[in-house]
Order: structure tokens, then C-alpha cells, then sequence
């Protein structure tokens, strides 16, 4: 049982937590939550915490035996855990690694392409939301929130376990590589001709989502095949990034589906 | 100018910020930021702090001066602001009280009714969203997070100054109510038997949205017209509330459109 904050597990949780390049340079990540450690695949798990309160759990423990794993005393473990009600249960696990091709599986695929996309919870989302629209993987660009960000991975509720992610230089480049694939990509945008419900996304499609203060670049919004408008009512100037995303996917899920 | 902490006004702001008991009892709230307080309607209007290094911001001051308004010292501000980045304006803003009528003015309304939905950033996205849309109001249980809140306010972007809302005890309740305005209640349920593309919005609509753990209610979804199901692929249990709000809004917005 670790029963002392000092502890080098501790401190090393504590700055895989809170600095991307810690995950970045130990190639590691933390999920939080019992959900997260269940759905968790066996080869990403590093190692597994398991607060004092939750050793009497039967699913959890069953799973935890089968990886390394210490118990924490509960003071401890809540100095360890980036949430503010701790479900006792941290799980480190190894980051993956995907290549091009794993987002490209898909017949038709239908992707997410992030721009410089700043808030945890809005990518989280967007993962969440796109796998339930059956999108084949997002891109990212090498400016937006690590992906491997605690928040992030929380917002995800374990979609990032199952929707490949890549990041990119530049979403310009990125296009050049898949309009040989076939894929269309359509930035929401302000000046967008023509409201996103009158395209057709049966075909290879790419969503572009920007940053969400200043939106699109110029130069990735030069580089769709196309600009869609979420028509808005009333005052509203934009609508939050995850959401606009969401509309978008499950629009495309409609005509897929229909 | 406010130099100290200790002034009364001072505590009284972050009291407001902090707690939904004051805010009810002086039937006041705060509203963050440049745009929040640039569209604060009028009448609304209590009182406006301006941040010493805003001072020469000719927009916030000419709008600030037809108002009761007082100057606060920066690091003041700092304490009297809810957010990390305050951004200089904060405004003291009277509630609103709507009466049903309000909600119920379109001709065949789109409403939201929210029950026990807890999470501030999902009431104040759907609010943002809502009014992207086109509804025509939301409805809220008392048992929803207090619509006030600093973080809901903050979400909705300033749609909260657009889109009226109404708490009732009960969804039961207000459906028999609501059911003689030839509104039908839709339910998004993991139990629906119809995609929520394949049912008609064009006649008066509400959309009931329950807790983010637990869902609706048995009671709230016994009493929903029609219950709908979002198609969700992969292992995906459920999507965020707001983004169920959002996606089934934005359905209802594109077949009013079509």
C-alpha cells in the first residue's frame, strides 16, 4: 500500500497529470475512473492504482490483477487524482501510436480534421460524439490541446480507447494527401454558400473545426473543397466548437443512414 | 475607484458569484466579460464594475456611463471576478422574471425542458444553441442547476439575455399543461424506437433532456408524446446532454427549414 504523497509513483502521476511533456517524453497517459480502467484495452495498460476504499470491488479488482498494480491509501490517492471526487481507480496506460492508414478504413470514410482546438472538453467531445456518429478518426493539428490532456480524456468517456487520432503539420498538407483518397473537405464556416444540410456527405468526407476563439485560418478554410453554413437564429454569432462538430457528424450519419 | 477587497460592493459581487441563495434574494446576478455586458439589455442592468486598466476602452465606457458604474482597482477585480482571465467588465444584472406566455409565442414552438440537469456548461450550451435554432424558450425543473449560475451565464454567450426560460416543479405537470398548445413531448431515451430523424418537428415541439448520470426520469419519459433514440455507433452509451440537445434542435431547425 503507497501511504505517502512522496512516494515516486505519486509525484510521477501527479506530473503525467499535469504537463504534456512528461506524456510526452515517458510515451504515457492517465485515465481516471472506473469506466475508463473497465473499457481500457488490456495492451495500453501501463499500471493501475487502486484507492483503499475501492479494494473491496470485485470488477475492479478481477481486472486490476491481471496488470501491475498498488493500492493507495484514500488521502493519498485523491493528492493523486486530477478530479475533484476521485472514483479510486487511475489507470496509466501507454499512449498509441496509429498510423495514416488506420483513420482510412472505413469504405466512405468520414473524418474530423481539428485546427488549433483549444478546449480539453471540446476535443473530449468531439471524440465522444464522433464515435457515436461512426467517424473513422480525427486529425489534429500540432497546435491544438494535447489529446493525452487528463480533461480531454475525460470528456471522451473511452471513445479515445477506439477512435484513432492523428496529429498533423498543417491541415493544407493533410488535404493534398486525402483528396487522392477521395475525400471531400467541408469547413464550417461563416461565409459558408449554402446551409450544411444541403450537401451530400455519402462520400469521403472531412469536417474542419477551427480554433475556438478565432476559427478557421485562412488558409485552411482556402483549402476545402467546400464552405458550409450552421444557419443560427437570433444573435448568435457562432456556436460552440464541439457542437457545431456534432451537428455536422450526425448530419452526415443521417444521410448515411437514410 | 474601489481599492480594497473589503468593500462592501466587493464581497457582495462574489457572494453573488458564489451563491444561488443571494442571487435569489436580491433577485440579482453577474454577468463576465466585453460582450456579455455589451448586450446586456437595458433595463437589465443594475450596476457595472469596470477594471482600472479598462478605463480608456471607449465602447465599455460609453455604454458603462449611462449606467451606475464604478471603477475597481485591477487586482480588486481580480478577486471580484469568477473567471482566470477576467476581462475587465463585470456587470450586476437584475433576473428576469418570464411569464409562461413568453415561452409560447411562436407560432408552432420549439422548446426545451431540461430535468435535473446539472452540469452549467450543458445548460448554458443549450441555451447558446437553443437560440441558434430557434427556440422559442426553456424550461427547467427546480432541481436544475441554478440558471444564473456565473458558469451558466458564461456558456450561453449571451443568448441568456435572448431566450426566456421558466422553472416548473414538475415535467408531468407542465406536459398537461403544454399538451392544449398542441405541443408534443419528445423524449431522447436509449429506449426510443424511432431514430429522431425519422419523427416530425414541424408542429409544436418540446424536447425533454434529463440528468447527465441518470437520464430522464421514469415519471418524465412515461409522459414524453414519443420517445426518440439518437443512433449512436461503436460502444458509445450516450452522448453529452447538451450535444443531444443540440443535435435534436438543429433536426427540428432543418426540417422547419425544408
Amino acid at each position: 500500500m503507497i501511504t505517502s504523497a512522496q512516494n515516486t509513483q505519486v509525484k510521477n502521476v501527479i506530473k503525467l497529470n499535469q504537463k504534456a511533456k512528461a506524456r510526452r517524453e515517458q510515451g504515457l497517459f492517465i485515465a481516471e475512473g472506473r469506466k475508463m480502467f473497465l473499457e481500457a484495452p488490456d495492451d495500453w495498460i501501463e499500471k493501475v492504482y487502486v484507492a483503499e476504499s475501492l479494494l473491496d470491488d470485485e470488477e475492479i479488482m478481477q481486472k486490476a490483477g491481471r496488470f501491475s498494480w498498488d493500492a493507495v491509501e484514500n488521502s493519498v490517492f485523491r493528492q493523486m487524482s486530477d478530479t475533484q471526487t476521485p472514483q479510486g481507480v487511475l489507470t496509466v496506460l501507454r499512449q498509441p501510436s496509429y498510423q495514416l492508414e488506420d483513420l482510412l478504413k472505413q469504405e466512405a470514410p468520414l473524418l474530423m480534421v481539428l485546427e488549433d482546438l483549444q478546449d480539453p472538453g471540446n476535443a473530449g467531445t468531439i471524440i465522444r460524439t464522433g464515435e457515436g456518429a461512426g467517424i473513422g478518426g480525427v486529425f489534429l493539428t500540432k497546435t491544438c490541446v494535447d489529446i493525452t490532456n487528463p480533461k480531454v480524456i475525460r470528456a471522451t468517456m473511452g471513445s479515445i480507447y477506439r477512435i484513432p487520432f492523428f496529429y498533423v503539420e498543417d491541415v493544407v498538407l493533410l488535404k493534398q494527401k486525402l483528396q487522392n483518397c477521395g475525400i471531400r473537405f467541408f469547413a464550417a464556416h461563416l461565409q459558408g454558400k449554402n446551409a450544411y444540410d444541403r450537401e451530400s456527405y455519402q462520400e469521403g468526407t472531412a469536417f474542419l473545426i477551427g480554433n475556438e476563439g478565432k476559427g478557421l485560418t485562412d488558409r485552411a478554410a482556402d483549402a476545402a473543397d467546400c464552405l458550409i453554413r450552421i444557419p443560427m437564429c437570433g444573435h448568435v454569432e457562432s456556436l460552440n466548437a464541439a457542437m457545431a462538430g456534432g451537428i455536422l457528424m450526425y448530419e452526415a450519419a443521417r444521410q448515411r443512414r437514410n
